[in-house]
């Protein structure tokens, strides 16, 4: 993967934004290889992407985010200047179910995914031989039923051990904390196995199955502290048909699981998912 | 259209059926083009389709209803011997929207639904010149919104007057009386502008545009007294992003509306659809 | 839809071009409601579109046009801006399939599609009335199987003297001779019931079910003097299975050809589609 | 899984072939799970399958062949019982790219795919790791680019040693030899890295990457001794467009090409595929 800048900003709408970030770019002598606009007229906010080749800036990027500071508050900007060479360390957060822990750990091992993965932490340990083979640290942490909070706590505890700049929950199955939502906001990546808002809550499949729908689906997104609600990233959906049993949803579902997970995480490592409210605009 | 009877049937599950059922058909001289069977595990029921060349049987239709009835009896099956050449009337119910209308009347008028189409019914006058030009009546019915009942006591005159087999909701997008849904239970089928269950009642697209989410929907089923909850026949997706509106919404989802309502009500008259409980067994 | 301009060029890569381009649109008072940049690292080239709102213009078009040009010069560009106000005239080429034709009048009936149909030609009759309802001239030329330059001849002189900006062929079936391809290079929109490269030339849907294939599909694209080889614009596909006759594809085809032309025209009057070589950038 | 027997039969065409079959599993007390039937109307042939509870039959599985044996020669019937206890072993042939192997084991190991696969080969020694790490054989075997018959001699000698009822090529890129393909024929899965037959033979993204197309895709096929042009067992794609480079084909394509070998693979496995000529029945 090439060495770029990622310039991410969103504020409120105004005419020259555009003229007014692209003139700073070029006076850095950045190269931009990819760009994306977009304003959204209902709450008329503007989000954009820049990505500049890291060898065209002039400067280094400590001394272009010192550069476009005072620019950034002219527009009361949320902004970030993300360099593409500093790899994000995603804590994966899994349970008993391997298909999706076992999609991300072969696209990270086969450099698909641009990240450090520092370890993987499990209430079950049946994936620990699976994760020590790509030699990634596995962090067993029992769930006491009668008493979960401790556990809780540990498993928080860990993540910011390792230094977690992002986690992924690869069909985690357990509630997160309140206080661990937030302290992970816009960082925290779930995957539920519907087509949200379909079927929240547990066993999707088995109410997909019961409703008798043609489609199954399912839905990536940031993790809030109200279950299933938070910002969508990603969705995809999969054709059944009567022949199906409820086991062959679980099944046929695994395969969307993983790939809009996948595909969530991604642009998420890419800086390409901006949150808004509730929503998303992915530039991808 | 090839000339076919088509032998549908439902019932509850045990050894032989289909060879009983062969054998019958068999027996008539039936070549069969074409086969579907399924057996439901969990309720234990057994559903079949088979398409028989008309002029392979060596009786009449009539003959062979005779014939089979004491088989019928015997496995207690729910049944019906089906006259391909015998077109079904399938009353539209319309109201402003057009897409749906327009789509279904430019497929049988191009031959390539299989049905009549003795009137469009609806509470508009708008559709009335495209109506007509396909030949086909239209009948206005004023809806008086302080006093619906004797409006839609007429529509379901009409559809009784015109002898209607099968009624269809183009986005008729006006509640339907109980004795209507009884009258046609498993012969009316609607159009909802949503995958559902996600965004069931009013206003789905505006719905699916607060959500975020990234793919709409529509989903066509058979119309019961509890709205929106009839089983479903068909459901297709289209992926929308950050940067539809949600006047983009309504106008992406029209492509999927129609399409959906196509497939269903083609499936419908095909004899394809067999309804248990609240889901559907599709032969397609 | 909201009246707009938009400013669409493509030039030889370099660094600051869209610092160049949006301090002129921010100078101009310029708001933009969206903006799509696409660097092709492959030909080094780059491609832009701005969409601006009308209103927030300080100078007329014209002006905004003459203002435009030093700087198009000295990037060497290709530009174009664009009014959405003044309506593109597409002239509509038909022959006796009505799906891709009727579909297309419909959307423009419903104000979907935003343009001009001063008329429709046809080598046959029998889709006049159809078009003749919607209010559009339908010009019918006979084509002599033995001597079709003449005839040929005056289907362009039509569009021309239609002053057709833009020429859809929907399902048109007849070769298009090279000096109108050139006179509309750009402009003239086929779809081929292929997925193209599959099936290139006649009878395509007797090829994939002669091959076997899984999938069918569609695909627009400009015409240009080598058949079936033009810059695609859009494709799509469907399911199909071993219980599909040749007449099954021919018929699930006809969906995709006409939403994928639907596609294809729609951002072509939208100036999505830019050309480069043999290959389109569409910024959808 | 359940124990089944799965009825798997193709012949001629004519009246009484379901009754026949069916009436002589009903003799044998089977209880049909699942029943599909296709008659090929252009070719006039018979496909049908039958999956019948194992513990319904009276009589062992050998001694329902010998009853069954009269029958299908009476018909001229193509036909198999297979035990579905009994696990074929498939063995897969893999090259450099890891990510269609690591998909089937990952599946084969999470008990999804009902098979044994009791050795990988390949001419390269980057899997052995990941392969041996889920207790499967290892075979490297050394390609002479000056002389490849004897690796190829002793690929297929292993094969056969290995007992392999199935062979799968996981993106395996070598020719594979005719009297390999004819001891395998039916048996022999390939993955194509393109939406045959766009795109025969190397090189397919970089083809469709020049080409312009929106949609890449993967066919799995038999293998025969004309390469790229065996029967079609399955095909996706998915989209791209003008921002992804050939690199970015070739990363989105994997996804497909995994998915569609491990459902041609599946359907194989439970002898959902029936080839005739060049083409396949898919009973899924």
């Amino acid at each position: 993967m090439d060495h770029t800048y990622r310039l991410v900003i969103s504020c409120p709408d105004r005419v020259g934004i555009v003229a007014r970030v692209s003139q700073f770019v070029a006076e850095q002598g950045g190269w931009l290889t990819e760009a994306n606009y977009h304003a959204d007229a209902e709450s008329n906010w503007f989000f954009m992407r820049n990505e500049i080749r890291a060898e065209s800036l002039k400067v280094s990027a400590q001394a272009c985010r010192a550069a476009f500071a005072p620019i950034a508050e002219e527009y009361g900007m949320h902004w970030a200047l993300v360099d593409s060479a500093v790899k994000r360390k995603v804590v994966i957060l899994a349970s008993h179910a391997s298909h999706c822990i076992a999609d991300i750990l072969h696209r990270w091992h086969s450099g698909e995914l641009d990240c450090d993965i520092p370890c993987v932490i499990s209430n079950h340990e049946n994936l620990r031989s699976m994760v020590e083979w790509h030699g990634i640290p596995f962090e067993y942490v029992a769930i006491d039923p009668q008493n979960k909070a401790p556990a809780h706590a540990k498993i928080m505890a860990l993540a910011q051990e390792y230094q977690a700049d992002c986690v992924v929950l690869a069909r985690y199955m357990q509630i997160i904390q309140p206080e661990f939502c937030q302290a992970y906001a816009g960082r925290m990546i779930n995957i539920h196995h519907s087509f949200l808002p379909s079927f929240i809550g547990a066993n999707p499949y088995q109410k997909a199955f019961d409703r008798g729908v043609k489609l199954i689906g399912a839905t990536s997104h940031y993790v809030t502290e109200r279950l299933d609600e938070g910002p969508i990233i990603e969705q995809d959906v999969i054709r059944v048909s009567h022949r199906h049993s409820k086991d062959d949803l679980v099944r046929l579902g695994k395969d969307v699981e993983k790939s809009v997970l996948a595909r969530a995480l991604r642009n998420h490592l890419e800086d390409r998912v901006l949150v808004h409210g509730n929503k998303t605009v992915v530039f991808d």
